[in-house]
């Protein structure tokens, strides 16, 4: 595992019990530190490193990675078509490179991996290189072999993560990205100065909003013993919410060994509702906004089973459906842009203390490495 | 719910115990009468129905369903990729009304589902219509919504489907869209008629490989009592098998209300290899051929970790690789394209027997309806 310039200092616990909870509590400083390069505030632009093509040429993006990076692409997709309308398709790495993918000509592939090293995501870029698409690489590690063979090096500066779940790392790659989907909308003549402005003046509140995120942390714990005693959870989204449903079962699972499943809200229907009773919690992202009551309904299909709810909204959405779930958490209101950023608090402090007291290994989870290097 | 033309003698059970049993039975009768539709096996030529545009114009495909027809339009993506080059877009028909797609002109929007009145999946077509989509729909009752507002109507002739968990449908789905797959790789000119005819005597030969499949039914019973009491399982796959161990896992959860999780086999050590332990048993597909390597040296990592493998593979898969598996299932060897239909049926009768080894109610499970006509 290589870490990105990790100095001695950087790799100590100071006052936190775990690096998970540490990295968790880093992310409001290296979310800012990250949007550094990718904004220019005085002039209220966002701005990309060193480009030497044309990027309003480029009219489909394939996205390629493994686990954690690999939701952050699918929430990608959802900004890049919304506020972009470039289509993107998306895969797993081991997925992509054997199943004979067709490349568009001219077309940008976008690989994100923390470590810059992941066997399969490498393996994916060197297949990509060879059919000529341009190469695009979101890294956390600058001197890894990603950020080396791409022709677009799109660094975040989360600093080193030694937790194995990752976390500083998802929130690092989601700012990134969030700037590359609004550059994109820029340069396809989408956005003009005025609402490139706006978006640059959300992007440059996240930081105060996963701040504002992280002020839950003890409501969090006081009701991880909630969650912990569950075999199974689900977690449901939608839209954009959804990668992030999956990368908080992905959480549970990884660092508590509860066996949770995210899902898209309107596909629970199709099958797992059948799995639904008392003992199995369903925790619902949802902020209010346009796809609100469709979750909700969702949501009150899972409480007439009897299924116990832990609902994450914002103020709006809590007062409007909070009654009658098991718990609720309440984000501050944001932008579409930032949300998937602010919400994945609240999905990482309720993995990490449910883990505490479930008395698991947090740092080092059982059979997991920090960077998958082989296939 | 609307069934296709149900007699009152096809809704009997007959000698089954359930409707569900009989109609994973009916597959090699209902595959053979859907795949009569769209072969011509005299000429040895595939055919489709009344088509009056341009098939080889189409340069990309837009499948939108739900649940297990999600599942076979995932099957199809890695069909339509690797036999006649055309990239497919695939999404959760209740993501993709919401997400605002790009649709690409003149692109082709295939629309799957069992009733043909799936609400979700209908508000997708008819959205699609709008964007000037040409619009193909497979569903096994012709006088639904989707089939008359489909300018490529592909009927599935399963017959009337009552068990609520999909069988039949499923994988008369998979047989048109097999064909369809295959009509396009003529089109497009990468089959010639030599290897047209090949194609489709292998397609000609499913319903004796379901037969040979089926023929397994009482070992499947017998070993349905080392998955009954699991509270949760894993299904893995690759390629083509891979929506295939997410649809084993949708049968499990839907009638045995066992929490099971289909992964793509490459990814289960980026998360998910933290669940196992012995009581979390994993179901391998994996016919030998290019990929089982890579398989099976997944399966060994969860074996090093006491997890217990049941392989699902043809004789040369298991005569390589069955040793140290709490059970083996072997399928017969058989052409990519038929695979997941024939793989199909082990995982139906799995989940079929363990269900009845648990005791729940097999043809109406709690929690579901047959055909989900409200979003």
């Amino acid at each position: 595992v290589q870490t990105s310039g990790a100095s001695a200092a950087a790799i100590e616990k100071g006052n936190y019990r775990h690096f998970m909870q540490k990295e968790i509590f880093e992310q409001p400083t290296v979310v800012a530190q990250t949007l550094r390069s990718y904004l220019r505030p005085g002039e209220q632009r966002v701005a990309l490193p060193q480009i030497d093509f044309d990027i309003s040429a480029i009219d489909r993006i394939t996205i390629v990675a493994c686990g954690t990076s690999y939701y952050a692409g699918m929430v990608a997709k959802y900004w890049f078509e919304q506020f972009a309308r470039v289509p993107v398709d998306i895969d797993y790495a081991s997925e992509f490179r054997y199943r004979e993918p067709v490349l568009p000509d001219g077309g940008l592939a976008l690989f994100i991996s923390q470590s810059g090293e992941t066997a399969d995501t490498l393996a994916a870029l060197r297949h990509c290189r060879k059919q000529g698409q341009v190469i695009a690489a979101v890294v956390n590690v600058p001197t890894s072999s990603m950020a080396r063979e791409a022709d677009l090096l799109l660094p975040t500066h989360a600093g080193p993560e030694i937790g194995v779940a990752s976390t500083k790392a998802f929130t690092c790659q989601l700012a990134v990205l969030a700037a590359l989907a609004a550059h994109f909308a820029v340069k396809k003549g989408l956005l003009n100065h005025r609402e490139e402005a706006i978006i640059v003046d959300h992007l440059l509140e996240a930081p105060a909003c996963l701040n504002a995120a992280l002020d839950h942390d003890e409501e969090i714990a006081d009701m991880a013993h909630l969650i912990a005693p569950a075999r199974d959870v689900l977690y449901l989204g939608r839209g954009a919410d959804f990668p992030l449903a999956l990368e908080g079962a992905l959480k549970l699972k990884e660092i508590s060994y509860i066996h949770a499943e995210g899902y898209a809200s309107g596909e629970m229907k199709h099958g797992p509702i059948a799995l639904i009773d008392d003992k199995v919690p369903v925790i619902v992202l949802a902020p209010s906004g346009p796809l609100f009551e469709k979750t909700v309904s969702n949501m009150q299909e899972v409480q007439a089973r009897g299924g116990k709810v832990v609902l994450i909204s914002d103020k709006a959405g809590i007062e409007q459906a909070g009654e009658g779930c098991m718990a609720v958490i309440e984000m501050p209101k944001v932008h579409p842009l930032i949300a998937p950023l602010v919400y994945a608090v609240p999905v990482q402090l309720l993995a990490y203390h449910v883990a505490v007291a479930k008395g698991t290994d947090v740092d080092q989870p059982r059979n997991l490495a920090k960077s998958v290097t082989v296939e």
